[in-house]
């Protein structure tokens, strides 16, 4: 029940995600100006502790992800959640939340969620 | 133009699609709590016979796929409305009414969706 | 349970809105081009007698405007199921539909559908 | 910074929407079936007491509703967090959140959040 | 054709809503810690003139507004739009892209941004 | 800074999409009906040459198939935007408000966005 922070083990699609990720921000800051340099900064920024602990800041941004059903952002916030010590029934919950939000709609991006979770479960000897 | 059910023989993308789905629903239904249990129960529901029949059910899950623009979602639908005996005509006008409300943005969707029905009449039969 | 066509009589918000939706057509077709012109055309036609009857392409519009959780197009399409002689229970099973689909983030705009469905029968004596 | 519980002092644009909010619920539970009756208990368990504790799921509720756009999903959900004793603080840092996720097309919702938000802190006595 | 500044004479729903407006964006400066401050200024310098021009800018505002379907940023790019010397033919290029785009869900938004546009035409001598 | 034409030579990951969009389309055109049709044609005709150039539409459709976050939608048109002699830094501040206008939910298409760019630069001797 204690926060104690993991070290993900990226392995499968979840690493082909992350390394892909990696690639792509790189092409992004090298042909990208000032403003879209800044937002980057500012996205970073608005998960750092504060009032409210790294931990559920995570749990926001991928509920967010969920409703809004972008398989990207849903799979590095559950990378992140993990990193951070989330337990299963609280990712779980958070999870549910964004489907009864977000409807029927939401569950293929729900399903792979799962799934990326499993695997960093499997991945990481703390899991 | 009677609704004769028909068996849908699943090959190649759309077979793949639902072997997938079936491993992940797995997935889902090991990790997940009562709320999301009691969602998918309501999510089977909703599609049963009623004041209106099966196949108009299939098409309305299929027009609000299409809107909200979710591949999984349209590709069940279409498989669904298949083995309820819709006929490509009533496909092809739900589609439409879809693509005018939803707009361009919904067109690569609509190829899919098109490309599924294809996989599905050459699949069967009776198709 | 027949299709008896009826004669919506619009009174208070309903009728607001409906006058309001005249005015600006107006001002629309006033200001623009072949495009815009176009347009309206073909989203009129979506909705004419074809292989589905238009009873059922008037509830695929209404789940697709709910889904999207568009308030003007909500009306429109209530106004017009009932026109085209929809039952109660046909109603509600479209608007079951959407929620499910669009979740809970479609209530505000399934309460306005039933409180619009709700006028729609006091005014008319055939409701 | 202890999550002391606080009675909301509805009054004026809020108290409006509050009791609208809960005429037209009186509607929908009149004219509804089961499955949306079902719908509507999910919705209301996905927010009880669990692995996580009531008030942050309020702020998932209420980050879901910023990035979706919906305006009585988030003035339900700030009157929440006000009655579960959310800080400004936390409040703040979740809808920068939903800021930074959803872009700046969420700003005009997130303006009436906070005048919302203000608008409970006058009206309460231990705002 | 030339790109004459226009000063635009705010009256009635259009001057309703930018007082609206400001006195939100002073609600949101009072209560908001850095990320959204940060955003704000982000927000501003998006549109600043670059390698397009700022009338430019102000249509791709436009058209992102119209799409993501939020009156509130459609009612703003249209007055900016206004002053940056945008001609009808314009302006209705780039809405009557929006609506193939996004479809007829954006219809009522696009009745109301020529509404605006027709009022500010009446407001202003060089309209 | 002067518009030249280029003609963009297709390889790899984006050749593969333009021609499964092709293939698709074909799909379409053999099963779909007057109203799709229609709308195809009229899809067509919203990007020609009008009181604004065609490379202004280019980025209009651009950033609306960003907001909408749309990957098929955003490879089109940055192919085509790269074919009427869109500069990086033109290209790069449409980007850039749609991704203020959108949030860093768009930035996974953002990425892949400047991906193609990339390739099509590198494809192109006039690149």
């Amino acid at each position: 029940m204690a926060d104690t922070k993991r070290t993900a083990v990226l392995t499968g699609k979840v690493k082909e995600f992350w390394d892909e990720r990696g690639r792509l921000n790189d092409v992004v800051i090298k042909q990208s100006g000032l403003t879209t340099k800044r937002f980057f900064n500012l996205d970073h920024q608005a998960y750092k502790e504060g009032a409210l602990p790294v931990k559920t800041k995570e749990l926001l941004g991928l509920v967010a992800s969920l409703v809004l059903r972008c398989d990207d952002c849903i799979s590095y916030h559950v990378v992140r959640c993990y990193e951070e010590g989330v337990e299963t029934e609280e990712l779980e919950e958070t999870l549910s939340i964004g489907l009864v939000v977000g409807g029927s709609i939401t569950i293929p991006h729900l399903r792979r969620a799962f799934d990326t979770w499993n695997e960093l479960q499997q991945g990481g000897a703390d899991g």
